[in-house]
């Protein structure tokens, strides 16, 4: 069988260089590239100037913690039958950021780049009402809590604004939300944002679970100080089980 | 049976306010605190300093790219079975991060943590040679390429030395090295670095966590771009099962 | 908040008994129930007769093994770096078990559980056609290697009509396959026979990542003898990033 | 660089041919051979005879379901935020099967196996006394709820007996739990168990996560069927974060 070419851009190491992404590791990256900036380094092949750093360090910022939520949890209950392998925890946490809970930064950035991209019309309000006739859910929008307005996709657009990276995909996923009259949730304002920033949709929800690697690496080593998997695991147990248990 | 109280500090949200270990998300946290800082104000409970941030920072970001390594390699060809759940691929590739190469860093931590805790010298010659003799195999020694000298380590130990986080621990890890005669190697030096910082050794491989998990994301991008995994599983496969498969 | 209740059905135990599913673990199951049957009865609440076992048997046994996958190099390159935690590197192979490869079982059944509940004809041929007309990709159809006929989907329909479970489903995917002129891969047969044998389409993905879990087993046996997963590395490494490298 | 065999036992398939462990899937395997048989298949390169399969069988059934456990939790926590990818809730629910829970089988395995290769002595109340002697924690013996006696150890070594598998390991395994006067649990007997089948104790862990990836697609249908997750998620997070939040 012919064989294609395997070929990777990310980085190569010798016994006295390691090079990432072109750049020479030890010289030109540590003490001078935060975390944040060598993400975009990794997703865009280029460190970001000033303004796409403070855009993009704030969006995936907002995503790192959100509290004992079920990915939380996961990780904490996993944890506690493996203490020795907490990147098995933290594995565990992100499995569930699935559908329901981030991947929606994904289908919104998808969303909104298809649409701009096959765009016939120059009119923003007409492409809005395009896209509300033609999906049947559209994800970025609705929340159980925060509503009628979600506080962190005000500050995102505020940031947005400052940093000059407000433009059209924005204002389409503002105007979608006003048509269907739901809250623009987070997940819908940074997928918008992704696609301002010039980022590929694929690398979307990506966002998401760096930033819940960072949170549940905290969510760990608060349960190592302050553990709660046990209590819960009992709590449930008992109560799920009590039908089915003998009498006393 | 008693209940034990169940009790998280991460953080809370309402209808219109998100509370991230007590600081106001929206207001205080956005566009305000990059990545990295907000990954030490989760293992901390506070923010960094200048000093402390551009430490844990370069150590951080150390650990996020390492060329096509078994992780990457791992997530890339669970991403080919199931690119809709980008998640689980990033998920398998931080499963790998166990005792054989980022494990040593919390291993590292733990050591020399525990050692300087229980010194009953305050020569750091006389520890090292108490931990060499007490210590089968020493977590942070020794690498196959980047041998004498890990040139991440003469970086990070640099950077150390400008921000005043050259201290007894690194100290001690180098004259460990030197009993020892091996390279100290990133991980060693990220596990004495850890402690010069005051963080909790338990948190310590989740460095290493949240660092692959943002390199993974950049792999993932790049394999659905430009895909390796299919070809990989084509040649291994078929060089794996030659010799079982009727000749022709 | 009201709160509803926690229940689950699927066991409990005291200091001298354990109750699975209704039955006393050790005096009703162990000793006479088998894996597989121990699997129905996890899925069904109840354990199968001898036609039942023998059809779901065959159709778990054949998800269990399919040489060097993707989805088993993602586990023996895991293992590699974490071999104290095997249970991580199984889970990071099942992860991969997506859209791809074994999710079509699931993709299949649903399809055929739904055409069939909500059928207005009782003609075969006629569902058959209006499912080709409805449904864009047809889960279960076609085959890289296995054409134009996929052995496995011979078998098992051999043993269906053997044990009674060839049946309207099994008719109705065989009608669909022959209008698309594509083979009836071994995943639309067992999703069918998943039909067949009244389990809940929900649960069909689920056959195959509990055959997975097995066959992992197998491949990271055989990786701690006789190893690959750092072969596999070095190789691909080494292409991959021949190209960026210093000319020697 | 001089490149190493990649080589596997494991299976291969051509058009018309699919060959797992040197037999024929289709003619030899499917219809005959049942999961659990298939497990032991993939585990030693052999089909059981009777006796090897009512013990295996009997040991891998042991340890598919516990209840509401923590693995179980973590699944169902994982699989509401990813409904579509059930192989990442299974994965999630297998990462926490580490040194607490199903990790000890595998450590008694170890021991056992290395004490009686390395015996000098063929007295084996004189070999527990040097297993007792030379190591800290046995894994295998003591449990929470099941004391004095494990019922499942009972039964297990009851069928031992009649199977003839009731030999120098489970003796051994006995003696020990005697002179520590801990309960032999059910972990602690399949070890001795797995090495009285010959099996190498570097797959005994993996009986346990196989038999779990059973129990866990067993406890995500009951949570499409019979939700959970979300009211634990709820009364966990309001009772965690209630000190945080500002009083009404």
């Amino acid at each position: 069988m012919k064989r294609k070419e395997i070929r990777s851009e990310m980085g190569w190491s010798t016994q006295d260089r390691i090079t990432v992404r072109g750049k020479d590791l030890p010289g030109e990256i540590l003490g001078k590239v935060s975390l944040g900036d060598m993400a975009f380094l990794e997703l865009t092949g280029r460190l970001p100037n000033a303004a796409e750093s403070k855009m993009f360090n704030a969006m995936v910022v907002t995503l790192v913690e959100h509290g004992v939520t079920p990915s939380a949890l996961a990780a904490r209950l996993t944890y506690l039958g493996a203490p020795e392998a907490m990147q098995a925890a933290v594995a565990a946490g992100l499995c569930g950021l699935g559908s329901v809970f981030v991947g929606s930064t994904e289908g919104c950035a998808k969303l909104l780049f298809e649409a701009v991209q096959n765009e016939k019309t120059a009119d923003v309000k007409a492409l809005a009402q395009q896209i509300v006739a033609g999906t049947k859910r559209i994800p970025g929008l609705g929340h159980p809590i925060h509503k009628p307005v979600d506080p962190r996709t005000v500050r995102l657009f505020e940031i947005a604004r400052e940093t000059g990276f407000y433009g059209r995909f924005c204002q389409l996923i503002e105007e979608v939300s006003k048509l269907k009259n739901l809250t623009l949730n987070a997940t819908g304002a940074i997928g918008a944002l992704a696609c301002e920033l010039g980022l590929d949709w694929r690398a979307v929800r990506g966002l998401g679970v760096m930033a819940r690697a960072v949170g549940l690496v905290g969510h760990l080593l608060e349960e190592a100080r302050q553990p709660m998997a046990e209590e819960v695991w009992y709590r449930i147990e008992e109560e799920a089980s009590a039908h089915l248990r003998p009498k006393k």
